[in-house]
């Protein structure tokens, strides 16, 4: 007997991290007694009254939304991160320590639309949001206080999205968080290495073996990591080894929107329905050094394992040791490969 | 204007794992209008026929339990983990790299009562856990080709639990995990500079503050440690630094199934639910080496934030950059403190 990954229990390393993940494929057999999710209601109308996020309505703050038309971005009015915080800490032995963070939190509306999500907007509505990362991550980047720009999206109440007017959020802050942290010192012990940077080396392994490929366009790839942890988990990887959005040519934005669009259509017809996930990009850091060894890409990581309302939790041996998943990333890469990118309800702008 | 650790934003260092926090304690005001979490419904049989747990009933696999009358241990049918693995990996180019894990899956159940949890039981009755933990993991830890056992236990289907009947695992394996792995870089280093504990000094500076303590007996101390990433997360820690829970004389292992007692009311109390968690045993690894630097502690990872219905989600810049918490753990310990330890049910044994 010899070991085969599609058989037997094993660990994955993650190149971009340094952390590994558990894998067990056998395990997707297991019958699930446990909690089921709730499907998200599908049938919004393209305005709500009550939406703080919809054109024209007032906001928790008190302010009032313009009557935007295609994207729209304002300062979170319950941001995690302020910018006028005194500087200061605590340091007891090295045992408790902390220190004061300041930063900003935006808030981006992607479409006037309170009914939409991405996969349904068309690509040139994405290539706006597109532009308003550009133009954030220039803007806050540039400023000496912020050291680290993250541009996110949590789609859907099952992560935690209080509003379903589709929207993403910024937290740019002045120290670098721990994820890109660990990317950072990856990625430049590997540049440093072999004077191109991981990504560009990784995908050129996974464009040749093809299995964890999902889709394709000319300036952007999308594939199951060799190392994913979530499920259906995605990484959005550019061609060409940019550090930041800014870096990205016309052609390379409108394929990024693009390339969001397909991907996010097959979410959703994985299983028919609005598709729950987490996603960011992750970029070089805004702290004023070059940064060649960093290659822009963006995460995506959906929370379902086996159907709409079976999820994966990461709970007890997840937290106290490593990740763990039941079925493989090529496993979940040909279920992405195989949907359609036409969406399973039809166009709708 | 000077930095105030209870209204400014900043991060805190988690000593045990060289990871940090982001805490914004002004955040704790924000307005949900996200997903409601349906607490777990309360009124169970004593006996369920349907349950695989239950004494004298069937399982998936076709083993029959016995009719056990205080704990019971046996192999889970579905493990993550399976121990006639055969080696072997896969490395190309440090890009895709591979292990074959091998390992034991472990469930343990607390109780021949299907309606009980942890708080419900006496003493006496969790006292019998603790033996078996003990059992385990001096079995498990002799065997050559195990180097770690987590001990654990995923509490309410908030926490991915599939039955309601008291029970939590053991997943032991070859390798050790990330989690163990880095608190054993942290506790070594601070071990080799000053001859003593990392959670012995920093339990000392707690007890000294106060502030963060919740409970203590004898031989345990309960706290949210200063880096607590959940809401209501809390550390046991013993007083006598030990490496695992072989090493604990008898008054010790009754103090621990005290402390478990008396924090689980406290959580119940909260918000008079039966509070959900996951929480394990961090441990010496059991490779054959001597670890004077490890101090047995055991870790509480509860969701809930607001109430029986609002839950903190680790989404979004949690997953793409660091934890985030919306409450000081000082204001957590306070209300922790607050509780009774006369469970809301009253007693029920
Ligand atoms: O083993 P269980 O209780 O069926 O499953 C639960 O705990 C495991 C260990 O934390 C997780 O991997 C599963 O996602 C979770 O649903
Ligand atoms: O900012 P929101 O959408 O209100 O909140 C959501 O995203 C945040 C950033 O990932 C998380 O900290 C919150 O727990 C989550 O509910």
């Amino acid at each position: 007997m010899s070991f085969d990954s599609t058989e037997h229990p094993h660990r994955r390393f993650n190149a971009l991290t340094g952390e590994w993940v558990l894998v067990s494929p056998h395990r997707s057999k297991r019958p699930w007694q446990g909690q089921q999710e709730e499907p998200e209601q599908e049938h919004r109308p393209a305005y709500d009254p009550t939406c703080y996020l919809c054109p024209g309505n007032p906001r928790v703050g008190g302010e009032v939304n313009p009557k935007y038309t295609d994207t729209y971005v304002f300062n979170n009015d319950f941001g995690a991160l302020t910018a006028d915080v005194p500087t200061g800490g605590i340091d007891e032995g090295g045992l408790l320590r902390a220190e004061a963070e300041s930063g900003i939190c935006r808030v981006i509306c992607f479409s006037p639309r309170h009914d939409l999500t991405l996969p349904q907007m068309t690509t040139p509505a994405i290539r706006k949001v597109v532009d308003l990362w550009v133009s954030e991550f220039a803007t806050l980047g540039a400023r000496p206080d912020i050291n680290y720009v993250q541009i996110f999206e949590n789609k859907g109440p099952m992560m935690g999205c209080s509003n379903p007017h589709p929207h993403g959020q910024i937290w740019a802050q002045r120290t670098v968080p721990g994820e890109p942290a660990k990317e950072t010192e990856r990625q430049l012990a590997y540049y440093q290495e072999y004077g191109r940077t991981l990504l560009a080396d990784y995908l050129k392994v996974e464009l040749e073996k093809k299995e964890r490929v999902v889709l394709e366009n000319e300036h952007f790839v999308v594939l199951v990591p060799f190392w994913a942890v979530w499920p259906f988990e995605t990484i959005v990887i550019a061609r060409r080894p940019v550090q930041d959005v800014t870096q990205l040519s016309d052609p390379e934005r409108d394929a990024l929107a693009d390339i969001l669009r397909r991907l996010t259509i097959r979410y959703d017809n994985l299983f028919s329905i609005s598709f729950p996930y987490s996603a960011g990009l992750h970029q070089r850091p805004t702290d004023g050094q070059e940064h060649p060894e960093w290659h822009l890409h963006m995460h995506f990581y959906p929370p379902l394992l086996r159907s709409a309302t079976v999820r994966k939790f990461m709970v007890g041996y997840e937290m106290l040791g490593d990740p763990q998943r039941d079925v493989t990333p090529e496993f979940s890469a040909g279920r992405l490969r195989e949907q359609s990118e036409v969406h399973y309800k039809g166009a709708v702008e």
